[in-house]
């Protein structure tokens, strides 16, 4: 059974915090359906938010390259909305569609070459211990 | 049954012709244990080197971006030799410490999300179309 | 090509068997898709079902906890239909929107700290070995 | 290139401050490998613990059931460190020898379900939607 | 944001010569979707292709054991396109119902076992190693 | 905590006759670890061997395929007992070197197209539907 979205005119004072803060550190009308649906668990949506916001923040690395990371774990994972909702944060933070099809490439190799060096038995390196 | 690596001394022609242009490459005195493994399979060793390089070169994205995006795939799969290599190679394209902390809380931000989003079966905004 | 289901009318004597246990074991009017599509390989379907049977039964762990890790296991291999039929089926055995809620905070922490304690390369402490 | 983890003695006084409250909360003499490592990024470290402790304190489902499920992901993901950790979590937690044989018993069945599941195509029933 | 895929008639000279090369070596009258999209980035396209044409030309296995190993896989990842894509080229490439379903009760006892051998920690036999 | 496998000479009649059963079929003089360990659940034991010997016996499949499907999944899972134990199988079923690599190779491959197919969004062609 799939839950509906609950929207902010239907939402408890807890839920419409979390929204108001989601679209105003984003700058966005309405927060997008990942939100609606963790509403239900108002704890989760909390604590997911606020470690979401932590973890995106500028820091060492730049927005675009977390988002890039992001993307790319959620292709290796094959979460279908993951992709769809990321790919567009990615877009919207500076990624091209050249940075696209890198990022598609080395996300590929990647899970290719993870399988060779298990399935190989492939012991570290004593220069990566 | 582990296959024993193959070194150099030992390789036949085709395999050297790859292990010199890795080292050449990578300025290397020597190829890890990966490509020595892989090198059973002459035919693999040749693909899998050539795409890689071409995958890893410089183009819309840096190479420190895309050993970032090699490193969180690896560590999303938890393919063990593989975070060990490409966090070593991470390092030497520039990574520092505050860098691999907040690429790994990005990794797990992105694996538990990539489960909300399944398991809450959250249907795609249109703006993601 | 997706194959059609078969419908216990078109059904071989060995298929209607399982069907009927299905049905008097779950105490359902008619089996679940999954098991009308199982059906082209009678022997699969009969293994499973007799598997499944097994190990779902009453026995130092209750139904509904069984459910509860049956779903776990499928959100995180984001198995779309699972996600569906074993939500349903939780949710028969007891599962309140509250206990999904915290059963999904506990299944997003576990995705990602396995990635931390992979990433990070943990040893695993003498105490727990 | 592995970290040495990070001793309660050479510890900064914030990453002080959470060890501390792990071995509070717990009863512990001292944290396990897992945050020593995740210590190398203080604001990780608060940010995992206080998410973990939130997610594992007892609600609508008991400890117990929490960690029969944090174990449960964990064996799907097949994380080592975290197999060994939260098994011995779980009995501490009460887990017996015939619960870890049931819990195993379905997190292998709800593996296999998961991959007959989708590659028989199987589309979801309307009672489950 | 999903891309359009790119048709023969719209693609540049470059992606042609790869469609051309893979509809000469399939005999079909058109590419499938894959490599429509593909064709965004002209340099992964061919890439893709040419290493896909290496690894499943016949060798010591055969072209219906390359396309049971490619949709085993697939299966086990979950990824719908390349199950339906894949079943399609087994059986076009010589596999039955009965060998689908053996297929099937192979891939998911592996994907059950593989569970038991982690999460029971099994050490590898001396014989193995 | 990990459990002790279980000897022969310790185990009880249940388990004694599911230990002769495999080494009578295997033709081998004593069972491997996996089972020594699963021994520890007598149903679950029985119920892993009874779906293996019938998911394994040669039928549409010969059992050099089957193993090395069951190698192909065990790689892209990443499971090292398996990965060993089941190589080993596969080389006594008849799998040479050079089965070995191209076996890797569409495996690696699979990993990798499994990902674009997902990353890049492709919906299903209606050919394969």
């Amino acid at each position: 059974m799939s839950r509906k979205p609950i929207e902010y005119a239907d939402a408890a004072p807890e839920v419409r915090a979390v929204f108001d803060d989601i679209k105003r550190t984003r700058d966005v009308p309405d927060v997008n359906n990942f939100w609606k649906h963790l509403a239900h668990d108002p704890a989760g949506l909390e604590r997911t938010w606020e470690s979401l916001k932590q973890v995106m923040a500028p820091g060492a690395l730049d927005p675009l390259t977390k988002e890039l990371i992001y993307l790319a774990v959620s292709v290796t994972n094959g979460c279908g909305y993951c992709i769809a909702s990321h790919g567009a944060a990615a877009r919207k933070a500076g990624m091209s569609e050249a940075m696209f099809g890198e990022l598609m490439g080395v996300v590929g190799m990647a899970n290719a070459t993870n399988r060779l060096a298990n399935g190989y038995r492939v012991p570290i390196d004593k220069a990566f211990e």
